[in-house]
């Protein structure tokens, strides 16, 4: 079944019922000046549902995770929700009991200045770690945010740019399709830069098997009737094929969060279970809406001056493609070579033959193509090198943009990463400014 | 039993027996000119005892290994060896079927050129991954170097420069001790840079539990009387409390080697059991030079600014302490922040969180200290930051070399490892230059 999906404008108001703004309150206390003067970057989004709304969301597996995450938890697991309130510039981790009564804080205060009901409205944060949330500039960019609320692409702009950090430019995507007879919307917007490689579980807890891996936020509208589970099930779905594919620095934040409202507003037939042609109409439209922000994250990460798509096939075991996947995407000789346009294969085959996964050096195809085509150029076949030339190669690692190709021969599985380079931006911009600790990153 | 262990010069000839030499042959196949040019690296190095002596060694365990490595185990195995040939510049790793009979010919053309029986002679590599031997060169520059042999303090220099790659000065340490009524000395010569990050077992085969994670090699030469058996138990004793403990980038070689010939000709009473006064005697000189050479590894790694002794405490196992120790000393945004001097303890909380090791917040202890010291400055208690003022704990964090202190408070396990920071140095050095293939590293 081929399901139509069309990109529109508005991200998180491109569905119907939906509000949001986007306004500066100084979290980062930077000095006097109210709202969105000339080069203060906004800092506290609002995003609201006309109408209660189911919710699904998925959360940071790091044992270390921010109040936002453990107030959201719960509040999803109830399955309804209304308003997102978000900062940057604070991650509010690390905070300890005053964090956690300031998140909860950030909730009721956004649920008394939209008159919603009592934990209707979910949480988020990114920014420097072990810093007490302002909340004074808090509650005054609620109360702001709140007044600001509108449903043009101006809005979607403003919230898209508060909840960015270190990102050069705002992440947002939405789509419109049909379902159940009707026209239904879904679109996002989200933010990443560092700190990025999610491996995000529903309840922030780690699956006995998963694989652990930014700060990075999404947050998605619908106006789709779908139910709570099923919605968490699209979700898990999505993510595991978009965010938790990502890896900019390998490190895996502690306040990684999706949400997504489903606001019902488009009429649709409600979808109740996770099945049927209704069901994976909305599951292809949210999985190109967080693929397509997931990629946004990689292209914008801190430093970044290239991005990989590394296509891992032949492993004995999906754990075992991911893991060694991830050695390459992870390992800083690679991203240095990748960086240099070195289409040097020996770190490749040593970062495979430290991996958890079985190798067998004799067995390994490398080879490289444009994204997403299946002509591929190889550097290596069964473990040794081809003929063709090394500048060949070069020109094939020369684009912004290549895949990698990487086969092991020893099984079925495989695995795709989404993955960058490291340059000495990543390194100037990370090792921050101590005299000037305000300006220090997370 | 406090032994007295007393530094003396000349490294891996500091012992009776022992002669070596460093030549350049042109391994990278630069161009013409003979002998060690001004400006011409030495690239091959040969250690040779006059007599037998027992063998130990310790090898990389990535799955990717090289040729080098594959003809040493056997060959450590029996027990018995005489000389030590080695070349930089090539690491004769991902070299198939033609790199095994390479490394095959390095070692009898070496046994040829110095009249020792077949078997008796050891091969170790590093240098670019993937590029089959220059043998014309590596043959002679083995009859050069077997020419040149001899035991001054020159010839242990030559020796200790030729195996260097990225290296940007020698590795050399040597002590004298008393066992058994005689005056015994050990002594080696290793090489680091990059790629650091070693896992090494004596079979290069993964222990079940093993960490895995350099090309460093590391020969080691003593007159001492040892049994091959003690010799090889002591060997993973010190390995595993040195060259195992330290990382530059977090990427495991596929070179990794430590070799050591004991040649018995100090006439103490042979060591025939890793037990007693004489074996302790031993196992204490040998931890204490590679202790001292696996911390020149880190101290003159790829672009390293700081050199920061990570003790962790507190963990409920080993294996987790090791974990835990590892997530933070390979974060690349922990990493780059002690190169900016930035005592940003949000990150290492990160990096603790998403280590497989059992970690709660709310236990978490972070400080630092001078090199060795005990009075710590903590950052934070119990997941709480203190009152030491931020200036403070960057004047703690700002000298070249200091300790992190972190204990989790859950357990009786802890681990050290030696660790670096990231800089745009090791970025820069290793994203190569593709315009000059011969230039570019392993």
């Amino acid at each position: 079944m081929k399901i139509k999906l069309k990109s529109v404008s508005g991200s998180v108001v491109a569905a119907r019922g939906f509000r949001a703004s986007g306004v500066f309150c100084d979290i980062k206390r930077l000095g006097t000046g109210k709202g969105s003067e000339k080069g203060r970057k906004r800092d506290l989004a609002l995003i609201v549902s006309d109408v209660p709304a189911a919710v699904a969301g998925m959360f940071t597996t790091n044992q270390v995770c921010a109040a936002p995450v453990k107030v959201c938890v719960p509040r999803v697991r109830k399955g309804s929700a209304q308003a997102i309130v978000v900062n940057s510039g604070n991650a509010n981790a690390c905070t300890g009991q005053q964090g956690l009564r300031d998140a909860g804080e950030m909730a009721r205060f956004t649920e008394r200045a939209l008159a919603l009901p009592r934990g209707s409205a979910l949480v988020g944060s990114t920014g420097r770690i072990g810093v007490a949330l302002p909340m004074d500039q808090v509650r005054a960019g609620i109360i702001e945010a709140a007044v600001e609320l509108g449903d043009t692409v101006r809005h979607a702009d403003q919230a898209a740019e508060a909840i960015l950090t270190s990102d050069t430019r705002p992440k947002q995507a939405a789509v419109e399709f049909r379902l159940g007879g009707k026209t239904v919307r879904l679109g996002g917007i989200c933010k990443g830069a560092g700190m990025i490689q999610p491996g995000m579980s529903a309840t922030g807890r780690r699956p006995a098997a998963s694989v652990l891996h930014a700060t990075m936020l999404c947050f998605i509208t619908t106006d789709a009737a779908i139910a709570p589970r099923p919605l968490q099930t699209a979700l898990e779905h999505a993510v595991a094929r978009s965010f938790n594919r990502i890896t900019v620095d390998g490190d895996m934040s502690t306040n990684d969060t999706v949400l997504v409202l489903a606001n019902g507003l488009a009429k649709n037939p409600l979808l109740r279970t996770a099945g049927g042609a209704g069901f994976a109409a909305f599951q292809a439209a949210l999985d190109q809406v967080c693929l397509e922000l997931a990629r946004m994250i990689v292209r914008d990460g801190e430093g970044v001056s290239r991005f990989v798509t590394v296509r891992l096939e032949g492993a004995r075991s999906a754990a075992e493609a991911d893991a060694a996947a991830r050695a390459v995407a992870n390992s800083a000789l690679v991203k240095t070579s990748w960086h240099g346009g070195d289409p040097n294969w020996g770190r490749i085959m040593d970062a495979l033959g430290y991996s958890p996964a079985k190798v067998i050096e004799e067995k390994v195809d490398i080879g490289y193509s444009a994204p997403g085509s299946r002509k591929i150029l190889w550097s290596l076949k069964h473990g040794q090198p081809t003929r063709v030339s090394f500048r060949d190669l070069c020109a094939a690692v020369a684009p912004r943009e290549f895949d990698l190709h990487i086969r092991l021969n020893l099984g079925r599985s495989s695995a795709l990463l989404y993955a960058a380079d490291l340059t000495e931006a990543y390194v100037d911009f990370n090792k921050g400014d101590v005299s000037n600790p305000s300006a220090l990153g997370g």
